[in-house]
């Protein structure tokens, strides 16, 4: 879990994704020399902040956004958010500005339910602002701020150890609208025909989804995948004796929405752990759930 | 109409169209022989379950979409929509799960407008539901679900009878935000350089838009198609003879969003006969404006 | 300011743009022996009401939207809107339907908000009605309906009169959910390579961004822009030492949206100057600013 804590501490609100950018390429360039199969690795220029890893002849494409909520200072102490991050008086916030390093706490308006900070001095117009990360493990479970989604990077590069075809996408911007995935199913349909997709990334514990029993193939949100692309992995799901739950919802999105929307035939299907506290600086993940993720992956890009 | 009437029966929610994706491919195996001209049959594959027809040397696209509204069974006894279906305690809803056949009724909480249903026993989570076809024609009127868009789906078929120049293109999706619109009219614009459109769809009987007074030209919906295109669509209904009416609305869209907001030009203009009790189990439309659809279809993929 | 109260003059409500780009394209015509570069002009066809002008090795785009807001006479007396217009009982509102010209008054119901019009009679379902325009210049400033975005027009117009190397495209449908831009976007990142874009319009003067402070460049609104293409036109602004001002909003938005969800990578930032009294016919902004605003697009388009 130590990748993990890494991967938690790096800021990365949507739209500057670059230092974790960063930090994926120097850890895929350091570690791919032991992995089973060496990827092609596409990223900076016309890929922006985004990374694409091609491992032998790939029929599946994983996607894994690698951007957090936060929020943007406005004027005076006023605070914007990035996505929808939680809000509550109190909650730690960094982040950098030309007068240097911030560590402040976050003030919600009770009557405005406006948004502002704390701190000993005014912060520059435009500076993000990410939660503290307070990275927490136990025997059973995993607890930090953006477990969604450096949790679905960190069973993204685990997955990379054994990949032999397949594709692992890094994505921009999905907290915040999107904005990238569009251009990356463009590219990656274009380049090497391929139109399956798994949305590698956290979901939420809910009534009918709980800790502890398995990762989550979902069969709805806000959108409805295709049934029989959905129930191909099904059947992958249960033949593999992994721990698993079936998720159905009426909202909620994902890096999907771009699939579903982009030009390209893209089949796709949510398959993430669930976590409680969603968007606060204290998101829980239990481990069974994570290691049923990581080894669900695993048998899906085989078999899809 | 018995055509008609088989195509309201077979369900086909947003998502799940294979079914009726199925009859339509058998359909125009069986009926083409007898069509003025053959076309050419582009599905499997890359076109997931959308078909697309091509008649001839086209210069214009019609888009009807094979999907319907419908409900999708969630935890315990919980369902969540698919599009935005009316709700009312005691609409018969069918479908089938790995126990069988399902046929029960919709219940809507008074208090909190949850959604649920009453049946003999629980259905699978994930398991659909549509609304059960009662089909009911008078000499001025036919009645059922899924008028919507199965009158479209009629119309296009039976417009095929005749067109010698034209493509017509049956999506997916359109009930539930969209989702292959986008790639039919990007590979349509790409291989036959089309961008003209008909959305054969239905739409609403309002205080502008009265049944049996013809087959609608919609001047705008939520969006608004380009000026000149509709002019000219006006000009070639004027001179036909054949009764139509214009509407004009702020709200609503159809297949025609995913046209407006693709990286293609095209000009686009929704053309369909209006309909009553929108979305419930009971729509209702005026056969004079059947009739009118599909004249004026005929009409103007001949002169556009 | 004779061209800006020219282009002020002429109706283009999304959707109907045609009168607006046949002025530019005489005006291009007219202007362009006396630009230091003549650029390459597409327009019509598969541009629909759009016009590109490519001046020498294009490296950024500009992109200023041709439409403006206003209504759309629904049935009986009704107005619908065409994108956001503020409304007021009493705005004088001009159009022409087949019986002739119109000068009429919207009428604004106080306790329904429903839209309407008083006028001699009753006028064509159909017809578009635009604010009239009551153009008024003083030293400092200029007011009139539609300055958003005619003074980005009008910048985008004179920028031409120096420009070398760049692209300045004129959109549609920006007031009302876009539908130009996907298309333009996609022509000139496949043609000329280029994805660097600034969004030539105007803003809100608010509590951060005051009248007579100089252009504005937005690190944000509804959609977040990648930092570090945002960082880079903040470097040349301020090397440059021209007036301006930093923005940040949570809401609204250009036609950035659509280059932020097209399937290419752009990076884009909006760069303008801010107006008061936003979508009314009293839009007034500093003659500071416009001077600004000019001088900002002719630096980044040199370095960037």
């Amino acid at each position: 879990m130590e990748l993990l804590h890494t991967l938690c501490r790096i800021p990365a609100p949507s739209g500057h994704e670059a230092p974790l950018t960063e930090f994926v390429l120097r850890y895929v360039a350091e570690q791919a020399p032991s992995w089973r199969v060496q990827p092609t690795v596409l990223a900076g220029g016309e890929f922006q902040d985004c990374i694409i890893l091609v491992f032998g002849k790939p029929r599946t494409a994983v996607f894994a956004h690698l951007d957090s909520i936060g929020f943007t200072v406005r004027y005076g102490k006023q605070l914007v958010r990035i996505g929808g991050p939680d809000v509550e008086t109190g909650y730690r916030l960094v982040g950098r500005d030309e007068q240097g390093e911030i560590d402040c706490t976050l003030t919600v308006d009770e009557k405005t339910g406006a948004l502002g900070y704390e701190f000993s001095r005014e912060i520059e117009r435009g500076t993000e602002l990410t939660f503290r990360c307070d990275f927490r493990e136990t025997d059973e479970s995993v607890q930090s701020c953006y477990l969604d989604n450096r949790l679905g990077v960190w069973a993204a590069l685990r997955l990379c150890e054994t990949l032999e075809h397949g594709i692992v996408a890094f994505s921009c911007w999905e907290e915040h609208g999107g904005g990238s995935v569009a251009y990356l199913a463009d590219y990656i349909y274009k380049k090497y025909g391929v139109r399956q997709a798994l949305v590698c990334d956290i979901t939420w514990v809910t009534e009918g989804v709980h800790a502890g029993q398995g990762c989550v193939i979902s069969l709805r949100d806000s959108l409805i995948p295709r049934r029989s692309y959905v129930e191909r992995i099904r059947q992958i799901a249960r033949a593999s004796g992994i721990p698993h739950q079936l998720e159905v919802e009426g909202s909620g999105g994902s890096d999907a929405k771009e699939l579903q929307h982009g030009a390209q035939p893209w089949d796709w299907c949510f398959v993430g752990a669930p976590e409680d506290n969603v968007h606060t600086p204290d998101e829980i993940v239990h481990k069974a759930d994570i290691d049923s993720m990581l080894r669900l992956y695993q048998v899906l890009m085989r078999e899809l």
